[in-house]
């Protein structure tokens, strides 16, 4: 208890320090010329970009911070220390660290696209030799009406290192996929870091309560820092967060959900980063064209945001391209305008659609609607994982 | 055994990926505005800077690809395996991957000296709280002549735990101040971690023969990544180390050298930094002006290299000011020129100590001289760890 009041002050210190240091940092950003102009803004003010650098420093040092404080009893008598735990809190911040710089490179250098699968992929290693060594389960529990099948449990062996990492892989780089407008991937987090904190003090009951203590250890400096990342890149966003900010958010969530062994219910947290994921599958494969941006467009005349759309010619057009197009068009997933040469859509990500849906939108409105449905989704994954799971899995 | 060869194997492998990716890299530096002028040239080609970062990820990226290979025995019967050995390394892991972190965002946005110090003081937590747990051990052993007042070895406590931080931080910044020259950041750290690698060799048959391997594992991956960098900053240097490395090499040495219970032998290999550092602080102090740059002076006309100067007026010099450059003056360590309203002396730096002791050099000569300096150093340290050390403590 004692911990969990020093880690709430500790905490409190951090945003305040992030939310002076923001300020300072953008000005050295724009002075190293790493800096955007908002393209959802007639002014054209020179922005720093990368600014998730601040907020992930702080999250990490507020732990570092705290070590001594969460494993105060261990220290006194190191005979019995738990080296086990200790690694594993090791192991999480490692990856969190490597994010950090990964997505800080990429913001200066602008990688190419293998390196932001690749290496995230490297830096889950050492989470996964903590798993193998502490608890090494590959066991999924079968649902009741599937049981008769499938028995009580499936053990999936290696292949569910293989599902942690595209876990952390996706995770990792889900809300840099939803992104583009002011405040919509640190608002996301935010949502995301609150469900899980409420999750873990409700499991604090359970027979589990160390890895759910575990994981609040780790949420919420995250939430602190974060929390004052948002006051300047809320609408109008005074500083942009960068792919450093995107690239540590998703790889924190997949250590705690990892570490804690709640894989499955933070799935059920990502839900808008699913469906935005599965609705960009055709532009990602290049079954439609992808054009660099797929950000919404601004029309400074109205001062709302407009579906962005991508041009599909007719002559040359592939079957497959077709049959995404009926299939999407059968159950109204797109807005389509065709003529005689050419068919032009909606870009399909979950921010057009929610326009091509509920119509032109100011930014600060669209940015609120997109985070609320995240909050429904979150509401829903709460309903999922409690009232139901009882009528599929034993109490 | 067959843990080394692999070891050998990957670093290899490291090495060639290493020097493949430098130039590209060198590419997106410069495309990010990440680069600078080399001063000590006619030309003015754009050299790209911070390229540290690569060898720095790849040295990473080996550690973490090696640690199932490290723990092999340990993953067959998880009920044996060393979690306190595997805390261990993901500790060091961590510094190292801060103060790469901590470099690279140094080098695109120039932060402040107090950030420099603050921020390896508490990346250097995690490894204090390792040490703490798995050896705590705060006695230092009391030369033969001195046991007659002290006895045969002291406990310093907490002030153990201080010197193990401050040795964390001078290491990290020691080789970022003597640095500026083509090729003498990157040489001299080659040349301490080949010291480092030999003494780790000979001390394998001793009863720390885990300790040392532990620094192997480490320093084999960090030796073929920084060869590769050196292949390109070697004079004339294609491109730039930054602090990136500086910060991640000195944090490496340190990392080994606690966790390898050898801090006073790294002491002795980083005698020329701790020589320079000891030279410099009357200009750190400000008791002698300091310019921003204390680089040596490049003379296009001779292509040699000369003293760089600081003047000092004489109107208002103070006791101290004329106090140091008596003394210095006294044992021959500064060149002085007087007239009758400044005194100009050299920039107290090693590199301008050899220029005004050999005379100008070329820039390929000056660095050589100041590795044959670093070689010669490591050799004495040899001889004082071995021959020596007998003399003053029990074989």
């Amino acid at each position: 208890m004692w911990s969990f009041i020093l880690l709430f002050v500790l905490s409190l210190i951090a945003y305040f320090v992030t939310d002076n240091l923001i300020p300072r940092v953008g000005k050295l950003c724009i002075n190293a010329g790493l800096y955007g102009v908002d393209l959802c803004k007639t002014n054209k003010n020179k922005i720093p970009e990368g600014t998730g650098v601040v907020s992930g420093c702080l999250c990490l040092v507020t732990n570092f911070l705290f070590i001594p404080i969460i494993f105060g009893s261990g220290l006194m008598d190191t005979q019995q220390f738990p080296h086990n735990e200790f690694a594993e809190l090791l192991a999480g911040l490692l990856c969190i660290c490597c994010m950090l710089l990964l997505g800080f490179a990429d913001d200066v250098l602008d990688l190419r696209w293998r390196y932001k699968v690749l290496l995230p992929t490297i830096a889950t290693l050492p989470l996964l030799v903590v798993y193998y060594v502490n608890f090494n389960s590959t066991t999924f529990l079968v649902p009741i009406p599937l049981r008769h099948w499938f028995g009580v449990s499936i053990d999936i062996g290696w292949l569910y290192y293989f599902y942690m990492t595209v876990l952390a892989v996706f995770s990792s780089n889900a809300i840099n996929i939803l992104a583009g407008i002011n405040g919509l991937e640190v608002g996301q987090s935010v949502v995301i870091a609150l469900s899980i904190i409420l999750f873990n003090v409700i499991e604090l009951g359970s027979d589990q309560y160390k890895a759910h203590s575990f994981s609040l250890h780790i949420m919420i400096p995250y939430l602190a820092t974060t929390l004052a990342l948002l006051k300047h890149n809320w609408y109008p966003s005074k500083v942009f967060v960068g792919d450093t900010f995107c690239y540590y958010s998703g790889m924190t969530f997949a250590v705690v959900a990892i570490l804690g062994h709640f894989s499955k219910t933070l799935g059920l947290f990502l839900l808008p980063q699913i469906i935005n994921c599965v609705y960009s599958v055709p532009q990602l494969l290049h079954i439609f064209p992808c054009p660099r941006h797929r950000l919404p467009k601004y029309s400074a005349e109205t001062d709302l945001l407009y579906a962005s759309r991508t041009i599909i010619t007719k002559k040359d057009m592939k079957n497959s391209t077709k049959f995404v197009l009926n299939f999407l068009t059968a159950f109204h997933l797109i807005d389509k305008i065709e003529d005689d040469e050419c068919i032009t859509v909606n870009n399909l990500t979950l921010i057009n659609f929610f326009l091509i849906k509920l119509g032109p939108k100011s930014e600060l409105k669209l940015t609120s609607t997109l985070l609320l449905f995240q909050v429904l989704c979150s509401s829903m994954a709460f309903l999922i994982r409690y009232p139901m799971a009882s009528y599929f899995y034993d109490a």
